[in-house]
């Protein structure tokens, strides 16, 4: 199985492509971040996000896109800018035909670290430990990306994750993360 | 000029197209909805709403694309999942390299009505007169998007709304309809 993380944002989108079984192997086969310039006007920052992802999907043709669920910044507009360039990249994932998965934040620690409550920094270990790598992803926004795409191999690991994330959400979900 | 504008949603977004100048004569060519069913999954439906906003451009070719500014609706999860609609809109206008133009819904009822504390029936009013229409476009949704193009055409004789509405908006307003 081969999936698409991504960790969705305007300025940076994180991305990690992993290729594994829930049981069996996991291996990290590309990971980076999609950068847009804040002074573009927003729709050219949208298409950079899309063709970027396009391509990803292109070069790696996963089964899955596995996408962090909308995190409700305390700024709203922040929230809603999120909005868009989460709209262009469910966009190319269903352009291409393949499955898509959202989970909440909280989730995606789960699964990788096994508690809803970890830090940032744990989840980065952890990602830099089931993928054996010497270091951790840089920039971190990469490893969240990389996070993501864990999460969904592993759902199958944890009943509760998997009921849960493996189905497409027809809608997003408003829980914030723990 | 002809200009396509747009009242985005993810349930139903409502458009207009309409050729004019600003001192001029000003027809609709065409308005109408994109529904979406709620009951699908939201990739889905920003699918539908991306084809169907590219087949309009394909269609008739317009100038400029003039577009709600986000509306702040109290429920946050009903504005994020706007926004999710509203990008794929945008990278739809950006992709065919047309103009986009972004107005709060307080600057098109201005240039409308002339005041942008104008009732949705005063906007579907002076729409349906300013274009000559035998009645106010059905659904409604179609009237805002009307309206929304009417706003862009007429913005050159409000030197207020011009300058603001006359670049690519860089950024999000961040503004609630007065």
């Amino acid at each position: 199985m081969i999936v698409l993380g991504i960790d969705p944002g305007t300025a940076t989108t994180g991305y990690g492509v992993v290729v594994g079984e829930p049981f069996g192997s996991l291996s990290l086969v590309e990971c980076g971040v999609i950068r847009t310039n804040a002074r573009d006007p927003l729709p050219r920052r949208l298409r950079e996000i899309y063709d970027d992802v396009q391509a990803l999907i292109a070069r790696h043709r996963p089964d899955a896109l596995s996408i962090e669920d909308v995190f409700y910044a305390k700024n709203v507009r922040t929230t809603v800018v999120l909005g868009h360039a989460r709209g262009v990249v469910l966009l190319a994932a269903e352009q291409a035909g393949i499955e898509i998965h959202e989970y909440p934040p909280a989730e995606i620690k789960k699964a990788v670290v096994g508690t809803g409550g970890a830090t940032k920094e744990q989840v980065q270990f952890m990602v830099t430990r089931l993928l054996r790598l010497k270091s951790v992803p840089q920039p971190t926004d990469a490893a969240d990306g990389a996070a993501a795409a864990l999460a969904h191999i592993m759902s199958a690991r944890l009943p509760k994750l998997g009921s849960s994330g493996s189905v497409v959400s027809p809608r997003l979900r408003g829980r914030s993360p723990a």
